[in-house]
């Protein structure tokens, strides 16, 4: 038997199947300043122990994304070593804050199944959830991939499609334990714009672009611990059509994210991801745009010092946002749009 | 209403209006590490708890350089998102050393304002003050940059330019609480040099050379919130005859202090800053080289452990500086020097 | 008298000559992250506190190989400025855990002189320790470097060449103290492959490949503090035939290292390095490879829970391993192949 991994085929995934991912995760300040050298976010919850304390919270918390990427890293070896795409997610929510010190481990169970008519892959859907060191969840979200069979030939398991929500339920946000927003400092987090300010269909252009370099997603991809081959082996790489190292898709998610700060300063908690797709790939060098639209907003039970918004954001490259790139009338996206995420984020009332 | 920071332009600007910038940061371990993976610092004041502690502080202080960073950052949203350029920074004084743990706000007070000739720009002066989560101030700095007006025909405000000292008094520089440096391990330390081998005149070819990478002054001024779009929109860049990103000044400052340790090994914490210039633009990819020149020496009051060398900074790029490439007569520089920066730091006596 | 240093020449060097080297280092969690980002290493035993601390640690070490650039960059400046070549290296033991908060310190003994025929340049082996902030070793190496003279015509000191073992005995091999394996989760350690699974002689092509880009390895050089001008410089190493700046070896090692954990996942804790040669030169770009050959294992003495391996790891850039390039009879490498590295690490036994 070899001793190396060789990445579950198609038809290795069984429905039901628990899968503990490897390699427990200890967060730390050090991956937090270098998420801030990746990004160059600048929501003041993350950034400062003395905003987070005033915010209720015992120090400033891990960025949700970075509490994402770190769990979806952990998931790799065992769900998309042989992807030939990662196709969606769904139904996320962030269930407890994450602080530096805290151990993140991930396992995820296998909840749709579904051949393609090629019989040469197949869609696997997994539920996946990160936890701390007390075992608490601290992330759960399902996502989709295209994964290759071994065997053309193998017998496909019965096909099986979960149920996935269009978007996480307001009442089901989870706002992390002893958050207090009803003093939030304005001026501190970047910007007037409070909860009340934002209404249902506006939409933002971020103006700012940002360029990430091979050097720059290669290492926030190593810090995730995300080994997938695509984003590291330019020998491979070189015989695909492209030739070039594809950038891991948190890494889009993060940068545009950043970027959006500029229109939704006082946004930065993001309480669920209700899908995302990567619909173009992204390659280094190429500066990213983005612009946002407010899908939704909800009130939350019981709280009157912060709302949620439901937040789209979409980022394109090479390609300002001024005119709010988008896909057509029939769901097709212009070369340039690389991302489209739906999230909902926590906003602070006045 | 646009939720986006437009910037201020010069028009935007009042005498005496207080700015407090956004974003409070935390400084942690992390920062310390990353600022080492930048630069390659090497004094051992800030590398070393352990030597710290022999030298009377809590623990390893952050650089100095790296609090500068950080504050500046902070106030590039409210001062120079429209700069043209950055002219200068004067009367810069560290007036606390910062801790890891330590969280860093910024303010700054507008000082001056000048419009140009051309009444299509001004020249804003602001002092900026980064202050401890205590409430005291770490750093004070004045810088001066040339702004852009949005409507040239709009009425300039009364020209007022503020005085500035040539260099900051040897009396008003402040030491860290506690700093004891009687006990100062040279060999630790990196070379035997103390405050009194150095004399007023002598320069010094600091002999090693550093390229910087896009990647790398793009992560170190994301690190530091810096979000001046000059320094990472590419797409836009291209438009500029120069065709590059442009790298922040600072990166060129903390590389060349980097380097200046190979003969200034001792002299690793910074007092004050006099002045400083960026005299040409630096683009990444080229060799950084420095020298140094001790413009002044001063004892300090009731001290006999430390003095301080007034210190002259001038780094090329692409050039060797064994032969000090300086100003000439009228104050013009060789096309490759970038930088030239007058500063305080403390050395030991023995 | 130049203030920079020159670095020693052959002729400087004498033979028991103890060298205290500058710059003590207080290693953090910043570094442990900036590590995982260079490399992407995935063992859980330097991942997780938690994981650690199941293990009888009270939290997670720092991976013995940052600890040896760490300790191998204080020395540079005292032994390998002018070094036109790092030939090998020998007896290396880990003797102790280093753990964040820790502070590093490292000191040399010249161990052995040889001029080369040419007369222009020398052998010099010297043994390195590294030290923590009590004074206790937890490092101790040899290494030979090839070393410029300057004066040709200089009288060469007595010649001397120090015995070395050709592997550590693993008698002499040292867990870190509290460690106790018998309860492994070999799930969360990424493979059911325990000490008793792998045999002598076994090789393992580790399939995956990385690139490993200009700014990678120059930050972490400079995160270790290691200033050797090859590295950085490189408007001087346009001179050189490659033109290219060189990768600091220890990169090469490291990155290797951590591509071999599919495969030798449970074998993160490095006790000893038996031998190591850089046996072509890496730049930055090219993908990296590797493979890895059981040469030995040994029970160690009083331990039921862990035994260890003795491990040859062979990198090659642009080339991948699935034939396992070699060295041929006469012991010539094939052009790709740039690492063969020889270490004891221990791995858990069922």
């Amino acid at each position: 038997m070899t001793k190396t991994n060789p990445g579950r085929f198609f038809e290795d995934f069984r429905l039901g199947e628990p899968l503990v991912h490897a390699t427990p995760r200890t967060v730390t300040v050090g991956d937090a300043a270098l998420y801030l050298a990746f990004t160059g976010a600048r929501h003041a919850l993350f950034s400062s122990d003395a905003f987070a304390r005033a915010s209720g919270l015992a120090a400033a918390p891990v960025d949700p994304l970075l509490v994402f990427h770190l769990v979806f890293g952990k998931s790799v070896p065992d769900i998309s070593l042989n992807a030939v795409a990662n196709l969606g997610y769904a139904d996320g929510r962030f269930l407890a804050a994450v602080y530096p010190g805290d151990t993140l481990t991930a396992t995820s169970e296998v909840i749709g199944l579904k051949e393609n008519s090629s019989r040469k892959t197949g869609v696997v859907h997994v539920r996946t959830t990160g936890s701390n060191q007390r075992g608490e969840a601290v992330l759960s979200y399902v996502r989709w991939v295209m994964v290759r069979k071994r065997d053309e030939t193998a017998v496909a398991p019965a096909e099986q499609v979960p149920a996935l929500p269009e978007a996480v339920a307001a009442r089901d946000l989870v706002l992390p334990a002893g958050l207090d927003l009803s003093r939030y400092d304005f001026a501190l987090g970047g910007s007037p714009h409070a909860f009340d300010d934002y209404r249902v269909g506006e939409r933002i252009d971020h103006v700012d672009g940002m360029a990430v370099e091979e050097a720059e997603h290669q290492m926030a991809t190593r810090l995730y611990q995300n080994a997938a081959k695509v984003h590291f082996n330019q020998f491979e790489r070189a015989k695909d059509p492209s030739g070039r190292r594809l950038v891991y898709g948190g890494v889009v998610i993060s940068t545009a994210r950043a970027l959006a700060f500029n229109g939704l300063e006082n946004a930065g908690l993001i309480l669920g991801i209700n899908g995302g797709r990567h619909v173009n790939p992204y390659f280094a060098g190429a500066t990213l745009f983005a612009w946002s639209e407010v899908l939704d907003k909800a009130a939350l039970p019981g709280r009157d010092d912060v709302g949620a918004l439901r937040l789209r954001l979409v980022a394109a490259k090479d390609r300002p946002c001024a005119d709010f790139p988008d896909k057509d009338a029939e769901g097709r996206y212009p070369p340039e749009v690389v991302l489209d995420f739906d999230y909902w984020a926590a906003v602070p009332r006045r």
